[in-house]
């Protein structure tokens, strides 16, 4: 049988059944955002690893070597806020064609890596036929009463992001139609290509009870919220008219024709949090949320009982599904 | 500038240099077959991590997938038994061509990587235009006191492999020039793509106050022998009539005119272990060694005071180098 016919996560499904076996009691392996062994009495070592293939997951021409250096290791970033933790150390492996990739590329890449001040402790280095490849891992940390997981969602929880959804799609739409780099659709690209991992947000959601679940938004929140109701066996509503769509979104999607809501939804790379929140804590939590970040909680639906992993969205006649990665 | 011309080790050399200041005091991060991290009062966390990629590090149609998933684990986990450590935990990155690779084909693959009995915790899987791409991060800990690192080898030492070297690289020959698979060049292609890490040995090297410096033969003994020398500013003699070389090679060489010494000190990927001991040491240390293990450590040369990284080779008119990577 092709890889294609069972899908990724069908995939990940038969792996994480052959290993079952051989992972030790309180260790916590595939299924969350990161994987997670004891480190101390209270905290925990949160490891994230995230595979990027030139022409498959970037276009060497339409992204610089610093903002790729930025994304790679941003992308591994938001795994570790959403998990509540902060990270600690990085490891890259990096397969390059030695004889078309100039040092100059490489020092604007780690440039673009460094950004975020965290150390780079080791990695590989390798020529590539094809193009090039970037592997990330990153160890993070967290005391274990912070960690949120997926499966913590309940009945009732509102469901909410910590930042406007759709943007990156916009970018990269812009990108694939050869969209005249005007001040918006570059403001866009830009999104696209520089998503800021919410480290901060992270941190700080993972110290509040009122926070049940949470995961980030890669594969778009059609997808992303898929998981976490799969693992709390709940199904959910979305109310489309809700999502935070930003108004430089709306214009760029009025002036040629896209579909915002649906780009919100599917388009992922947006690398917000995703979070479930207690009805009875929510006030609460969103006027402190408010006060410490300037900005507050999207609000985009409810938890409910149903058939697991199902979504019902209002406001809309479509329904969506996030971007498959086989 | 073109990587090339800087090569793999020059442009290691960039990155570590650019990432220094960010590394916390008592960690340790390039420069080693592992990373450290202070994982408890006496203990450390061990990472590793090696990228491999289609048509630079295998042929598909050279190995099968069980092997490939054995060899792709047995090549992280050598470099933790180099650092005296075990492995506890492993993540996996996979880029597969979604339309070539079938179901049956990952099954053998996760079978052999299974077969080392060490834990996959997570990891990624996407889809690759070009070629299976394969990244493994190997965590592992060790006591403080067993960690032997590259830069512990003093003058007089002597210099010792754990187990034969080349066999891998005649294997690697047979499959490069087509060889009809007789049994004795059929063993040498199962060597090379069957190597074992050598983690008994590690760890029970890591125990021994003897042994000074450890790493893992991976480009071959010309290339990292100077690492270590680099690491602790020494030279060496190597002698090349003492090179460990199995009758099996010996056989197939004289068979196809090849240069036996040249791919035992060039070749790479035998995965043995390749460490320096004191010389007060060295007959209590071989003795034990040998009963718990059945065979010698194979000494192959001494270190010397004498320009750092130099290495002399005696019983033969040629140099050596190890394989580039760029």
């Amino acid at each position: 049988m092709k890889i294609n016919e069972i899908g990724e996560f069908g995939l990940i499904g038969r792996i994480a059944d052959a290993f079952k076996p051989l992972i030790p009691n309180g260790w916590e392996g595939i299924g969350d955002d990161c994987a997670m062994i004891p480190w101390s009495d209270n905290r925990s070592l949160l490891v994230t690893t995230d595979l990027l293939v030139e022409n498959v997951h970037f276009l060497r021409n339409r992204i610089s070597a610093y903002e790729l250096g930025l994304k790679s290791l941003a992308v591994n970033l938001s795994d570790v806020a959403a998990m509540g933790g902060e990270p600690v150390a990085t490891f890259l492996s990096l397969g390059l064609p030695s004889d078309t990739v100039t040092t100059e590329w490489s020092d604007a890449f780690f440039e673009g890596y460094r950004s975020f001040g965290v150390p780079l402790l080791g990695g590989d280095t390798t020529s590539s036929r094809e193009g090039i490849v970037i592997n990330i891992t990153v160890l993070g940390q967290a005391k274990n009463s912070h960690i949120k997981r997926r499966s913590a969602a309940q009945a009732g929880d509102w469901i909410a992001v910590t930042g406007p959804l759709g943007d990156s799609a916009g970018g990269l739409q812009a990108l694939l139609q050869s969209l005249p780099p005007e001040a918006d659709t570059s403001e866009l690209v830009r999104r696209h290509h520089r998503p800021r991992p919410h480290l901060a947000e992270g941190r700080w959601l993972g110290g509040r009870a009122e926070v049940h679940a949470m995961m980030d938004v890669s594969d778009g929140v059609a997808s992303d919220l898929q998981h976490i109701l799969r693992a709390s066996s709940l199904a959910a509503t979305v109310s489309v008219p809700e999502l935070p769509i930003t108004p430089l979104l709306q214009r760029v999607a009025a002036q040629y024709g896209w579909d915002a809501a649906r780009m919100a939804l599917t388009g992922g790379e947006d690398y917000v949090l995703l979070l479930t929140v207690s009805d009875a804590g929510l006030e609460k939590l969103q006027a402190a949320y408010t006060a410490r970040f300037g900005s507050p909680l999207h609000l985009i639906g409810r938890c409910e009982n149903g058939p697991s992993g199902t979504i019902r969205y209002l406001g809309s006649e479509a329904q969506f599904t996030g971007f498959k990665h086989f």
